[in-house]
């Protein structure tokens, strides 16, 4: 298996690309459109990121023996779109950070991320039509109103404090796992890839994606502000229940247990009792539960990969792209 | 040439199989998606309307030729992206009320008109793509991302009180005129038009939008509250330079300009000033100018059709439908 640093060398020169696409788009949108419009797309697009939906259609359309060069015009439709979505919930989160600086939102007001947001959502749209053609359009909708969908879901299970393993899965599917299937099922479809491909790509993408939103979830408690560029607790601060202390309530005794849904249900609370949580849930094992979720989506999404040739160095990218997806600290 | 109201009952027809095929369209999704979405759907999208978009296209269509069922599933698209700008607008504007009832803003909440809004945003990315195909698709982000951008210029233009005629057509083009051209370009695209016909009929969109947003303006500093379902004065109080307000700082004497403009920067004189303004724009013929202004993109709009035949009843009713925009009171 590709090392993980050998993988992030092989990688940064496609992720240079994706930038470089990106760039040039934005040069070409600005002879048409608003001053300011362009300098939040360059603002919200270009600092940082890390690409990974992108990449996921190019290794897959590479793997299924697509080659040309709009790939990489193709795929920047799925960071768009993923701007598009931190964009708005960022105004609905009042979060102040992204990426380690000030979010969208904070740095040019609520009205500018709406339609910001709104731009970049008809544009990746725009982009998907030209170059993948009417069958990925329909996946990328589907996915993005999956995603719209996920977000109520998750607004309605803010205030349910008492909600199971299947909630929050189903909750992540819609918000996260559906749309990086789409990145590596339109990367297959503009392939290619027979009918299994796909449909094995689509599934790879589906639990990586599980695995992805689990390990952003851990590291909401665990990480590394300074890395992630997000403040550490801030799903908790929300009232969002995520894996770590949803499987902590599940397993604690009765006073714990009535000790963590006080704190919950109280927004000074949970302001308040961060470390508390923290200390509760590794009680009760709830970071070390969540990391074998995290374990069990990757290991599900390499067995996806089962009826690809091992030879291929694509297929060894895909491994070890989830390799790093539980290794990342950002 | 139709008479209105005979026009509106030639067109209650039409209306009603929009709205049935926007009723059924949201029980399907109701199936698989998060009910409080679905609710925010039906009030949002089945609580009148004029349904001035989706018509036209089913119009265009069938004046070209187009008479399969389906034209109704691709006209919905444009109702549901016209929902989704209003959700946003709304939450932009912090308006309460909408077409005489609470904004899905006011009643549902911020977030939840955001993701109401993306989320119809996808889906009419989609039904175009499905039913119109990849080049219809791209007339139609085109479009939207055009209204994106005319926000953008608007938002910038709220703080330019001293701004032109031309600056107020360039940002009601993107925020109006664009869209409702897409919409009668597209309905000549399903249909067999040549290309002098589809260009001839986006035109007529572009003026009748172009009317159609002025007239709406003047609505905002005129028109009952009772009919229009929206506060008067609105535009004032949020900053907005609309026309009638535009040309009588332009017409007025050196005092006179200088008291609007004073009012205009400032947020609470611009709340008790209303019939005080009123009262100057009347003085300097500003609602009079701008009526005519509205005229004279009516009858470039239906100079637009000299191309069709006149005894096409379909010619008959994209006219009359200028005089209904010319003389609506909503």
């Amino acid at each position: 298996m590709v090392e993980i640093t050998t993988l992030l060398q092989v990688l940064q020169k496609d992720i240079k690309r994706v930038n470089e696409t990106i760039s040039q788009d934005i040069d070409e949108l600005e002879t048409v459109h608003d001053d300011q419009l362009i300098e939040i797309l360059r603002y919200g697009l270009l600092g940082g990121g890390k690409r990974i939906r992108p990449l996921l259609t190019i290794i897959c359309g590479r793997l299924c023996g697509y080659s040309a060069d709009d790939i990489f015009k193709l795929a920047t439709a799925f960071e768009y779109l993923h701007a598009a979505t931190l964009f708005h919930d960022d105004v609905i989160d009042q979060a102040n950070t992204r990426r380690g600086q000030p979010s969208v939102y904070k740095a040019y007001g609520l009205d500018a991320a709406i339609l910001a947001g709104d731009f970049l959502h008809a544009r990746s749209m725009e982009i998907i039509g030209t170059y993948g053609g009417v069958e990925c359009l329909k996946i990328f909708c589907r996915a993005t109103s999956t995603i719209a969908n996920g977000e109520f879901l998750q607004l309605r299970n803010t205030k349910n404090y008492n909600q199971s393993e299947e909630d929050y899965l189903q909750t992540i599917e819609g918000k996260t796992a559906l749309f990086i299937s789409a990145a590596t099922e339109i990367g297959a479809m503009v392939g290619s890839a027979d009918k299994a491909q796909r449909f094995a790509l689509a599934e790879y993408g589906r639990n990586l994606g599980y695995g992805f939103q689990i390990v952003d979830d851990l590291l909401d408690y665990q990480g590394n502000a300074d890395k992630t560029g997000k403040a550490t607790g801030n799903d908790l601060i929300e009232g969002k229940m995520t894996l770590p202390l949803i499987l902590a309530i599940h397993q604690a005794d009765n006073e714990d247990r009535q000790r963590l849904l006080t704190i919950v249900q109280d927004k000074k609370e949970r302001e308040e009792s961060f470390e508390e949580i923290y200390n509760l849930i590794e009680k009760y094992n709830g970071f070390q539960l969540t990391r074998k979720k995290a374990e069990y989506f990757i290991k599900e999404a390499i067995r996806n990969l089962q009826g690809f040739s091992n030879e291929n160095e694509n297929i060894s990218i895909l491994k070890a792209l989830g390799e790093y997806v539980l290794a990342r600290e950002k």
